[in-house]
């Protein structure tokens, strides 16, 4: 089997490095599907990655290989919702440059892209507010569902015509990224018929947002930016990391 | 028993009640007492109202006389912290008229009197972050501890020279709560030696929030302030209420 001239070539070799591949995600995705099912029937805590492998129709071993505990199940819904919402937004980003409407649309796909998931979001959240969990979306782990995030709320900013100030332009799409956490916070305790409560507060701020991110060009606010700023720069979770990665 | 001729006359029945009065908070306060301590050593989940009668010296049906759930302690737990703050941020009420002094005072005053209890509210918050528990900040549960926190914020406004525009005076002390539940979250996940970097923020933000205040009568700053008026009207938790019940 180690034989390396036993290798098919290039061609086919990478054919069906595809195929498996793509049978690997198919996988990979069933088990996270019905991990996602059974959380919801059960509840997050009562749900066994035994349970997982059963229904899913696979070992317990090959779940594992997949998804090496609960939590990076939990991972990989985060990773999901923002796939999800990156290819919902695409209009958004590509439309209107007026900024209200920019932060408007954006928020609203989120909420549509999370609405099947809301009833598992509200009996899951309390292990992610738990400080000491990977699930917080402040957490190491949560990095790559945080930056793909904050990435959104950037082209949200720089495609519209409106200018902040300059000294608080890096800063900007992590602030708007905390203020969407406090969105999706507001969501989580939402029990409205359609979280309807969320879309009339994101209806309501995006204009005050958008008008106090133009504002913040005027001299008499100078004095005020520049102490955001300062509180940004010491504060902001990940901002200083994230350009790091950049450069 | 049942004699009305009996009845000791109206001063020594007064006596005597407060002497039971006192006897009971006492009892009242020394199971709460044990039961915090006993949810810091073996944490929240894990401890039982038997544990806390038994540690206590109380029966099982004494200690479930003044408190009826676990939750009611932790209710309990929530007031005496109201309480203390109430009676520690006098000096900050009656002292500076500046604003920035006034909010850092009082946001520091909490961080003091909150010390004891860090690790005790770090392994209790993810019940105190789920939306269906009694425990949550902005459930009808918590209502007593959270008016006495508005109230503070209240004074901390009222009492300094500062004028915020005439439409926000209502608000302002709930908008400020809830900035405080902001530092509150935020002190949860501090990890750093004597939660310094909870300190250092509440230094950094006192300055930025009286600075924001004072900005509000600005002519400029007219449509935003009525932007975020109309959605304080709307969204803030609890905000109406209060306003009804004091009237």
């Amino acid at each position: 089997m180690k034989d390396e001239t036993a290798d098919p070539g290039p061609k086919t070799a990478r054919t069906s490095r595809a195929a498996r591949t793509s049978r690997s995600e198919h996988t990979r995705a069933l088990i996270l599907e019905t991990a996602l099912r059974l959380f919801q029937e059960r509840g997050y805590d009562r749900t066994t990655m035994r349970a997982i492998a059963q229904e899913a129709g696979v070992s317990v071993g090959n779940a594992y290989y997949y998804y090496s505990s609960k939590e990076h199940l939990v991972q990989g819904f985060y990773d999901r919702l923002a796939a999800e919402h990156e290819a919902a937004v695409q209009p958004v980003l590509a439309g209107d440059r007026d900024l209200a409407v920019r932060v408007r649309g954006a928020l609203m796909t989120w909420l549509d892209v999370a609405e099947p998931y809301h009833r598992f979001a509200t009996q899951f959240f309390k292990n992610a507010a738990d400080p000491e969990s990977p699930l917080s979306p402040f957490s190491p782990e949560s990095a790559a569902a945080r930056e793909a995030a904050i990435s959104i709320q950037e082209r949200v900013l720089h495609g519209s015509d409106t200018r902040a100030a300059p000294e608080l332009s890096d800063q900007l799409p992590h602030l708007m990224w905390l203020m969407q956490m406090g969105l999706v916070l507001f969501w989580v305790y939402d029990r409205t018929e359609g979280t309807e409560r969320s879309r009339r507060l994101v209806e309501r701020t995006a204009p005050l947002v958008a008008r106090a991110i133009a504002l913040s060009r005027f001299r008499l606010l100078r004095p005020l930016v520049r102490q955001v700023h300062e509180v940004l720069e010491e504060f902001l979770p990940g901002a200083a990391a994230t350009r790091a990665t950049r450069v």
